[in-house]
C-alpha cells in the first residue's frame, strides 16, 4: 500500500488505456519498469499481442539488477497465446513486483504466489480502485458472465431524442459526435435495434479513420435488415440477434469475445435493457435545447411513485462543445 | 484596456457580489483603491447604503495622492439617496479612475465625462464582460423595462419533476437544496404559480437563516391562496398577481423595485413564460435518476420539428453533491 509507487502506477494506468478496444477478450494492462530511484527504465501495454510486462521487459533487453516492475493487474501465471508473465519476470531478474488488482480469472490467478515463491517481493493494491474501473468490462465477463453494457443517449435538456415529426439529426454537436467516435473505438461492439437501422441507416463505425479492426456491429430485433443497409458493408462484422431474448444476445456476444458493448439504440431497446437490469452505465449527451413535445429517450419503466425511481450515480460531468456530457453508473 | 488593472478589477467584482440581493433596485458594485504600486489601500461594495466608491473612500479617511480607484461600474453623476460619486472622487483627490462598464441609466450617466472634466484620468472597459454579467438583472430593467427571470428546475435525468402519482419530494439532494437557498437569497423575488402553492405549500424563503430582509414572494394565478398557506406568514411580503397577464406582473414587479426573479414554478407557468419570451436563464438541477413516466418539467411548446427547437447556451455545469447543476441562458 506504499504511496511510493503511485506515480509509476498512474503512468502504468495511462499506458493501459492505450490498449482499449484492442485487447479482444483480454484485460487492458499497462506496466513500467523503474530503477531503485524510481526512474523510468521501460514501459509497455497490452495491445493484443505480448502482455504488458513482457513488452516492457523486451523493450529493455537486459533488466538492471534491483529493478521494480509496476503493473496494473496481477501478472498472469498461465500459458495462453503467450507464456506466463510470472516466468518472464523471474527470468528477467526483477527484484520487486507492484500490482494494482488481483487477477480474478481462475485460469490465470496465482501469479503473486508464484512470484513470492521465487523470492520476489510483491506489493499489491496500489491504486486498485481506478485499476479495477479501467477493466470493469473484463471483470463483468468474469464475475457476471456477461459484457458491460453502456447506453449512449443523445437528447435535449428535456430528455427528447426526436421532435414530434421524428426529426432528430443532429440534436447534439459535432464535438459530441467526435467524442462518440472515440467511445465507439474503445468498445468491442456497437449495438442498436432493428428500428434504428430502418430509421437512421447508421454505419456503427468509429469515424476516427484509425487503421485497426472496427468493433463488432450488433443489431437486435425480429425485423430483417434491408439489403443495402450500411451495417451490411464490409467495414466490420455484423451480428444480427433475432428476437428479444437477452440470454441469446449475451451468449452470442461472449462467444465473440465481447467485453464491452456501446448501446446506441433508441428508447425501445434501451428501456427494455434497463428493465432487464442489463444497462451498467449511461453516457448522456444533452444538447442545450428544449423541444417540449417529441420522443423521450426512455419509455415507461412501470414506475408510479418517486420511491420506485431508477437511481444512478454521476461518475463525471463536463461540457463538450456546447453540450453537457454526463457519465453515470447504475446504482445509488 | 490595460491588463494592469485586471487583478484589482477581479477583486472589485468579488466585492460587488457580496451585495447581491441587498441593493434593491440599484446595481451591485464593488470598488478598490490602490496605490501607484497596485497595493490595496481600501475596498468597498454597495449593500444598499453608501455607494461602493464612497465606502472605500470613507474606509481610508484620507486618500494618499496618486491613488487609483478601480470600480465595476461607471461612477454615478447624480444625487439620489446619496450624493454623486463623481464629486466624492474629485473631493478625495483621486488621480485615476478605472471602471468596467458604463452606466446606461440616463439619470446617472455622464460620470466619466465629469471626472475627465475635473482633470482625472479615466480608463474604461476593464473586464467589462463579467461586470456586465454580474449586473445583468439591473441592465434588464433599464434596457428591456422588465426584471430578469431565472427559472429554477429540479428534475430527473429524463426531465421529470414528479412521478405519475404526483410524488416529488425530494427529487434533488440536500446539497442542491442548500444551493437553491443561496440562489433565493441572491434574488429580489421568488415566484410560483397558485398551483404550486396549493400542491406543495412552500414558504419561498431562503433557509440560510441570514438576518436580512427576505425576497418578495410572488404568486401568479387566478385561484385564491388558502388561509394558513405558508406564503402568507410574516417572513416576507407577498405579491399575488391575479390572472395570467404578464404585463401586469412586470408592472407590479418594477413598482416593487424587483430586478431579478427566481421562478420556482411548475411546468404550467414555466412553459407559459418560455412561450412568452420571458425566461432569460434556466438553472437546472438534475438528480441522477430515471422515472420513465410522470410529469415533465416543460409542456408543449408547439414545436413539431427539430428546427423549431428552443435553443439555450450552457454558462456552467458542475456536480453539486450527487446532482448535476447546469446554468443556461436563453439563445444560441
Amino acid at each position: 500500500m506504499s504511496t511510493d509507487y503511485d506515480d509509476a502506477m498512474r503512468h502504468a494506468l495511462s499506458l493501459a488505456l492505450r490498449g482499449e478496444g484492442r485487447t479482444g477478450s483480454n484485460p487492458i494492462v499497462g506496466a513500467v519498469i523503474i530503477d531503485s530511484d524510481g526512474q523510468l527504465l521501460a514501459e509497455g501495454f497490452h495491445a493484443g499481442g505480448d502482455h504488458a510486462e513482457v513488452v516492457a521487459i523486451k523493450a529493455l533487453g537486459k533488466v538492471p539488477a534491483g529493478s521494480t516492475i509496476v503493473v496494473t493487474l496481477e501478472p498472469c501465471n498461465h500459458t495462453g497465446k503467450t507464456g506466463p508473465c510470472t516466468e518472464a519476470i523471474i527470468e528477467a531478474g526483477i527484484g520487486r513486483v507492484v500490482f494494482a488488482v488481483a487477477d480474478p480469472n481462475p485460469t490465470a490467478a496465482g501469479g503473486a504466489q508464484r512470484l513470492r515463491d521465487a523470492g520476489i517481493e510483491v506489493i499489491e493494491g496500489v491504486l486498485s480502485t481506478p485499476a479495477r474501473f479501467f477493466n470493469r468490462a473484463w471483470f463483468s465477463v468474469i464475475e457476471k458472465q456477461r459484457p458491460l453494457f453502456i447506453w449512449k443517449i443523445a437528447a435535449t435538456l428535456d430528455g427528447k431524442t426526436a421532435a414530434a415529426d421524428g426529426s432528430s439529426k443532429w440534436i447534439t454537436s459535432d464535438s459530441s459526435r467526435e467524442f462518440v467516435s472515440l467511445l465507439r473505438r474503445n468498445s468491442d461492439a456497437i449495438m442498436v435495434g432493428t428500428g434504428t437501422v430502418l430509421a437512421d441507416n447508421p454505419t456503427l463505425i468509429p469515424h476516427d479513420g484509425e487503421d485497426v479492426k472496427n468493433p463488432l456491429r450488433v443489431v437486435m430485433g425480429n425485423r430483417d435488415i434491408p439489403a443495402g443497409s450500411s451495417v451490411l458493408d464490409d467495414q466490420a462484422e455484423l451480428l444480427h440477434v433475432r428476437g428479444h431474448d437477452f440470454s441469446a444476445l449475451i451468449s452470442a456476444l461472449l462467444e465473440k469475445g465481447v467485453k464491452q458493448v456501446f448501446v446506441e439504440s433508441g428508447s425501445e431497446l434501451g428501456t427494455a435493457m434497463v428493465e432487464a437490469g442489463l444497462i451498467d452505465e449511461i453516457m448522456l449527451f444533452q444538447a442545450p435545447t428544449l423541444l417540449g413535445g417529441g420522443r423521450s429517450f426512455i419509455g415507461d419503466l412501470g414506475i408510479t411513485t418517486l420511491d420506485q425511481r431508477f437511481d444512478l450515480t454521476v461518475l463525471a460531468t463536463r461540457q463538450i462543445g456546447p453540450d453537457i456530457f454526463t457519465h453515470l453508473k447504475v446504482g445509488a
